[in-house]
Parts: C-alpha cells; sequence; structure tokens
C-alpha cells in the first residue's frame, strides 16, 4: 500500500523521486512550517505585535496553515515535514513513503534530516521577521514559547503521555484519509492539525512532531534572542529599556534580565512522545484499517 | 437509497462489512470524538491549560474538527458515531447503514454499542492526557463539564427540546449532503457541527449525540476526577493547595472541597432528546427529499 | 445560462421541478438559515448563555453556517434563500432560477413566499430553543437584535448604502461561483458570507437578505419576548427579577421594563438595501462575466 | 509551464482573454480585495462598529475571505489581484499569467493597472461603508490603519524583510498549489493569507501586496476622513463631539483634533517589500519544483 500524501489520490505516473529532491522538498515543507508556526507564537506572546493576545484559537489555526502551506510546497517528497509521520508510515507497512519514494534506512535518514534542518531554518527566519519584537519582549520564557514547546504543569511522565496522544491522533487519522473519498488536499491534514492543538494542547502545546520542537530549539540556543546579547542600535521607541545600559549613576535598575534558558531538561519529551505516538498509530492502522 | 456516509460518493465495488468491522469502526471513530471533543472542553476550562478561557468559538471548531477526524477513523461503518445519526437513518427508510452494511436489529445494536463504548474509552483518555490539569482544578463542576453537557438554566423540558433541535438539524443537513456536489468529505458534517454548536448550544451545551454525553458522564463517574480522590503525589509547582494536606497548625482552611456529582438527574435529557430529534428528520426526510 | 445552484455543476439529468417542491424546499432551507442564524446572535447576546459575550466571528461563523446548512437543505430549488439572490439571479439574464425551474412572475413569488415564511418559521423555532434565556434577559433591545438587524450609527441613508454594498458583494460574488473550478459546493457561499460580515456587518449587522430581517421581525413582533409578556413560571434561578412581581412593600423597584419595539421604522432599509444591492449585482454580471 | 489561476485546473478549452478583459477583472477582483479587507480592519478599529475590539483572527479572516471573493470574481485574468504575484508569475518562468493572457510587457502593466486601480476603488467604497463610523471616530491614526498598514515597531529595515518574508511564502505556495491535487479553488490562497496574516502579520499588518497597501493610501490621502474635513449633518447620537464646534463660551475643549497623515515615509516599505519577496518567491520556485 502506497502512502498517496496526506490522502490525496496521487499523480502515479511519476517515475522515482531521488534522494536530493525528497530532502530539498522536506527542508522547504518544514522550514515553512516552523516559520509559520513560530511566527504565530510570536504574533499572540511578544510585546507590541499586532496579534498580542490574540487567543489559542489564533494560534490553532496559525500552527494549521502552517501545516498547510508547508504540505503544499514539500509536494515532491509526500509532505511528512514531520519524523512521526515518516515513522508512522514506516509502522503501517507502506510500500512508499510518497510516490516514487522507496522505503530505504537511506531515504528514512533523507527524510529525518531534511524535516530536523528545515525546522532549524523556519525558526531562524521567524526570528529575523519578529526581531524588533524580540528586541522589545522584557520576558525570556515566552521567546523560548516562540521556538519550542513547554508544559503548563511540568511532569514529564504525564507530559510524555500527552504528546503520545496527540501524535497518535494525528498519525491515526492521516492514515485514514486516503479511505475516503475528498478533494481537500492538504487543507485536511491542515485542519486536523487545528483540531489537535484545539483539544490535546493544553498540557504541553502540541509539539506532536520531533522536528518542530528540536529544530526550533537549537535555533533558540544558537540566535542572540536574550537581551543580553541583543545590541538594541538605537533607543528607539521603548527608552525605559533596562536592558540597554542605565547611565552610570542610574542606581534603580529594575529587576537583572532574566536568564535565557533552552530548557534542554524538557527537551526529550517532546521529541520522545511524537515518536512513540506515530509508531503506535501505525501499528494500530495494520490491525484496523 | 444507500447511505453514502456523510455526504461522499462511496466505493460501491465493496462487498458486505461484517459486524465485528462495524463495532471497531464505531468503537474507533466515538473514541476519537470524545477525545478530542472532550479534550477542548478541559483545554478551555480547566485552570492553567493553555487554551484556558480561550472562548465559545474555540469550543466549536474543537467538537467539529473531532467530528471531522472520527467520521475519518470509522470510515468502514459510514462514520455515524452518533446514535441519534443512526437511527436518523433508520427513520429515513434507506437501504444501507453505510456500503455494504445491511440494516438490521443486529446492525443497528452494534452500533449503538460501539458508539456508547467508544465514547466512553474516549473520554478516559482524554482525562489522562490532562491528568495534572484535573489534579490542579478545584472547581468539581468544571470537571463534570469535561465530559458531559449540562444547561445554564436547568428547565428539563425547555432543555429537552433544544437538544432536539439541534440533533434535528444535525440529521436532517447529514440527509441532504448526498443531494448536492461536493468534495468536502468529512468536513461537511464538522463544519454543519461548528454551526450548530455556534448557534444552538448555549443553552444546554449541545450534546446532540446520546453516546457522547452519557459514554462520558459514566467514564466521570467511574474515574478519580475529585481532589479528593486523586493523590497527587508531589507538592510540585501549586504548594497552596488546599487539598494536599495543609500543614498540622493550620486552622483557617477554605471551604472544604466541593462534592463530585454525575448530575444523574439531568442524564436522560441528552440521551432522549438527540433521539427524538433524529428520528423527527429521519422521518421529515421522507417526505421532502 | 442556468443557474448552477450557488456554483456547483448542477446534476442536468433532472426534469422540471414543480413549484410546490420549490417552495417547501424554500421554507426549509430560510427555515434553516434564520433557525441557526437567530440562534448565534442569542448565544453571544442573551444573560447566560454559554457563548455570551462570545466575539463577533462567533457570529460570523455561525450565520455563514446557518447558510452552509440552508443552502444543503434547500437543494430542490436552487438554494436561494434570499430574495436579493433570486432577483439577482433574475436580473443577471439567466434561464433558469435553478436547474429545472423556469423563471416566471409565478416562479419569482414562489421563491419570494418560501423564503419570507421560513424565515419566520426558523425565528419562531430558535426563539424556543432559547426560551428561558428569553425570560432571563432584562435588556429588550438585545432581543430584538436576535431576530433582526438595526444600525449603530442611525442614518437611514447611510444605512442603506451599507446594506446595498453587502449584497452587491454577496450576489456579484455567487454569480462568478460557477465560472471556476471548485468542489466546495454550498461552503463557498458560506464561507463568503463569513467574509461579508467580518468586513461589511460592521455598521449595520449585514441582513443582505429581505426575509432574513422582515420574517423575523414579524415573529418578534408576534412572539411573547418581552419579560411583561413572559409568565416565568418559578421564581427559579434568578430570584431578584425585577419583572416577576416584587413584593407589596418593595418600593425602590429598579428602572421600569424597557418597552418592547420591533422598531419598524428601520424595516425598510434592510429589505429595501439588499433588493436594490441584488439587482445591481445581476445587472453587472451582464457586463463583465 | 501555465499559469493556471490559483491552483486550479483552468478550461483549456478558451481562446486569447483580450488586455481590456484582463483590466476590468483585475479592477474587480483587487476592488473586492480592498473593499472587504479595509471593511474588516474598519470594523475592529472603529469605534460603535458591532465588530469592535474583534480580534485579529477576525481581521485574519476578514482579508481570506477577501482574497477568496476577489479571485473568484476576477476569474477572467486568473485572479492576480496583487502584483506581487503577478511578478512572481513572471519570474517563475511561466508560459502566460492566465489561460490565454501572454505574458508580455503590454500585459503586465494591464495587470499592475488594474491591481492599484481596483485597490483604490475599494477601498473608496470601504470609506462609503463605514461612512458614520469614520465620522464618529476621534482616533486619525486608526483612520489610516483602515487603509494602509503600518509597523508596531517602526524599523524600515527589518519592517521591509518582513513584508519580504511574507510575500515570498505567499508566491512560493500559490505557485506550488497546482502540483497537489486538490478542488479548493480560490479556498486554498484565501486560507494561506489567513496564515500568513496569523503568522507573520505581527510586525507590519501584512500588505504583502504592493496595490493592496498603496491604493488605499492614496483614497485615504484624498477622502474627508479627518473629522475637520467631514461636515457632520446632524448633532446626531454624539453630541460631546470636539470636532463639531463647541459653543462660543465652551473653554474647556478637549485635546485638539488629530493632524491626519497618510504616512508617505513608510509607503515604501510595503511597495518594495512584497516586489522583492514575491520576484524571490517565482525565482526560488524554478529551482525547487
Amino acid at each position: 500500500r502506497p502512502w498517496p500524501g496526506h490522502g490525496q489520490p496521487s499523480s502515479t505516473e511519476g517515475g522515482d523521486v531521488d534522494l536530493g529532491t525528497v530532502f530539498i522538498s522536506e527542508v522547504i515543507g518544514t522550514g515553512m512550517l516552523t516559520l509559520l508556526g513560530c511566527g504565530v507564537v510570536a504574533n499572540v506572546l511578544l510585546t507590541r505585535s499586532k496579534g498580542f493576545n490574540g487567543g489559542w484559537l489564533l494560534i490553532n489555526f496559525g500552527w494549521g496553515l502552517a501545516v498547510f502551506a508547508g504540505v503544499f510546497v514539500a509536494y515532491q517528497s509526500g509532505g511528512h515535514i514531520n519524523p512521526a509521520v515518516t515513522l508512522g508510515i514506516l509502522a503501517s507497512g507502506a510500500d512508499e513513503y510518497a510516490p516514487g519514494v522507496d522505503i530505504t534506512i537511506g531515504s528514512t535518514f533523507t527524510y529525518f534530516g531534511g524535516e530536523f534542518l528545515g525546522a532549524f531554518i523556519g525558526a531562524v527566519v521567524a526570528f529575523f521577521a519578529y526581531r524588533k519584537h524580540f528586541e522589545a519582549e522584557e520576558d525570556e520564557t515566552k521567546k523560548l514559547a516562540v521556538f519550542s514547546t513547554g508544559p503548563e504543569l511540568r511532569s514529564y511522565g504525564w507530559n510524555f503521555l500527552t504528546e503520545v496522544v496527540g501524535t497518535f491522533v494525528l498519525v491515526l487519522v492521516v492514515l485514514s484519509f486516503a479511505n475516503t473519498p475528498n478533494e481537500l488536499g492538504p487543507l485536511a491534514v491542515a485542519l486536523l492539525v487545528v483540531g489537535i492543538g484545539a483539544s490535546l494542547g493544553g498540557p504541553t502545546g502540541y509539539a506532536i512532531n520531533p522536528a518542530r520542537d528540536l529544530g526550533p530549539r537549537i535555533a533558540h540556543a544558537l540566535l542572540p534572542t536574550s537581551r543580553r546579547e541583543i545590541r538594541v542600535p538605537t533607543a528607539g521607541r521603548y527608552a525605559a529599556d533596562p536592558g540597554t545600559g542605565p547611565g552610570p549613576g542610574d542606581e534603580d535598575v529594575p529587576a537583572a534580565p532574566q536568564r535565557k534558558s533552552s530548557d534542554w531538561k524538557y527537551a526529550w519529551v517532546p521529541v520522545a512522545g511524537p515518536i512513540v505516538g506515530g509508531v503506535l498509530a501505525g501499528l494500530l492502522s495494520q490491525v484496523v484499517f
């Protein structure tokens, strides 16, 4: 059973797709995913952004439509843009990762490589698109939240379970798409991601994708996101900025800038949880579909 | 006239579907429905969830996309995932419940069984996905609301009428889907449920599905949802928690924890109302379509 | 050029549709429209409804999906459910109102009759679905707003213009649907109505449909919506209710209940504006499409 | 490779489309775009509008569905309604701007002319639809925001980059639409614009279209938008209006009305940024698709 690419009848005429094309395709698709996905979180969280405090549904639509755009541009590789989807297809016993892409160790790691690299690049571009808002923001926790997920109530076991459940839903439903006729194309998976975010995103922020979380977390660690690191070039419109050098005699400086942390202790949860959830869904699909 | 499965042209090539497949299919589909549906209510209601206070439209999209996912995974049984839909199809004079599934007493009760069992299981999984937030929540009323519907202004007669009207709309429109060409697939019924929630969900919270309400209500009764029942393992991040053991000299303990209630007095309304509404719609469809 | 029914390829095999079928179809479709449409306004405006204060986008989706449901159930008559659409099709020089429905004086008035009657009935059902919330609501202005539109800044001329513009957009875009291939079916017009509400609904509440406004306004005039008229059967949960009889010695009664008004002075605006806008769009479509 | 018109299989039967038709088509389409797009901003920003303070997602859906309507009515010219899309198609090496429209200097400027003229006209109509709300509004900054975009944190370089990124996403994804089978029609680009707004609109308000910004900015400069210019005909409902002539003895007049400015210093950013972004996407599409 070939993987038809997010539920659509594929053009079966095509021949083999070479792994370089698969790699580029996944880089572009996953880059689009985290560019738009990290973007919507920046829009809602960072001070003075026009979408500030725009609500959870805005974040859900932002991420859902990020998937929408990412799957469209990654059409040559079937638009996985998520290692948990790649693994779920593998576990489902499919013949191909996409029309013309055989399942091999080499193609599997090509997907992984493209997905993680793309996720990193997309987050870097999102950072530059919101550069001035990172400069203006004092809360370092929010800055990390733009890049990576984190739990509201930290409990590694339960957080892990929540990520397993969310990704299980994602992959199981995606694997069922081809069985019901529709012409939604990538909109089907986009809406599914809106729904998972609305319903299961509350405890951990729904990574449901190891690349989506780890790639941007590395970007966060490397980029000059903290106020200490950012050289604010002009005093500009926010003069009372505690991070841009108070004058010599200025004694009652406000609370010291927060220390930047990429929260590496939590980083395994949104990687391992989605992997387990995706594989479980792939295995179950062999039984029930 | 066969039931084409939520308005789509069915693959007529298939032979008979055995009742075991129907049962499993409805369990998975209705489980997906209440996992995501109860999930979105948990997200909006429970303290410290990321979607806390996210608004009615978020709940509407959450439930609508829960239907979307549920109908996709239950494609083998036509994706009823709702006894009121099953009964509406029966009352409409259709030939089949789904392509290859004859209408008999046995198949009817197979649908019911799968629907109620699935709805129960989905709610249990949703509880575990939000486990820490149930622990942190003090308001028992909200916890019940995650599982089951309840009226804002209690009046069994008028509440019953509201559920009749909502389900009547659901089933009548679903029965009309096949008559207008479109390729929306399960998105059509998902959007319909978004609309019914937005428009008719105000008074009772739109069960419009006996299984969706009763299955999770039983789960609520059985699960350790109340703070008394939950053994909070670590003091964790919310130390001033009145339920986790105040110190010996602590005399002005806040108000005693609320008593848990599954509100069984109301439980017949979201079962009987949808049944009546679904049957009425099925009968009317024989006259007007 | 036949009217293909909200932009979809029609099943051309059908023969003539008799006017009785057209009438019933438009009654059901327009009834669905105002049931769900008035319902979402009740949900957002009336005290203690679950969607209270749910925001403008909730109202936009509610009305848009009301159109979605209405067009589906009214498939036999092409799903006009709006006299401005009927007139726009007439002015566009089409051959038929729907596949198998000739354009004649008789069929035109059959559409009008079904549309106005359906709009009246739908509003009555919405009232009963929200009956307890009408009883609990003190603000008579909100109650009228559930049924009919009204301007925020009253200026008959400018309000009229706004309704002309909104309906012009509706009918012009609807008349263009058939020219771009898609399989959205009634979703296309539903989303268009979401968009018109979001964009042009601010000043007058976007009637953009004479039946949608006048039918419910008549229902408002006839139904016992005001607190004076409603016999609240039990003191129930809102005891401090000024309309249900203060005790004899109770002297500082709050402000007297508002007088009920159906605002007939404004009623011509959401009838005439949509008619003019629809006809203008139909005429323009002859030139530009 | 012909441009299939926002991702749909085009009716290849048609012959040549003359440039007059292209011009009219783009005028109508881009007019629809800014009528609905400026409309939703007016609805959210202007005092006493029904959608006042309706949130960022409402604005995103308003603009997205404005694209939806605009692409439908501009079907004869392929629905560019955006010079950045026109340039992106040019840079992508396509054969045609739309089925039957060759790429020449003449046709390119015909698109540009229609797009800018249409964008101007649409904004003028939106102004008249919200006329009374412009009269009632005191904040001149909001009035400009109805017409044109502006940055939250002014930094011409970074603002330019944000517009480049947003338009790059728009054009790259649009150029990929034809490669994935779906029957969404103009809904695909509409949802893409919802997503770009949600994700990348935070810093600059996402012009991502030179005509959408410049046309309405010219309209703002020419129209009597400020309270000084507007002759309020009747004292009406807002008597304490500082702009409509306080009485002779009225000494403590509130702060003088703000000076109207169309912010021409910024006007180059939302023109140049989208041009660069669109061309970059077109060039990249030659390499990766």
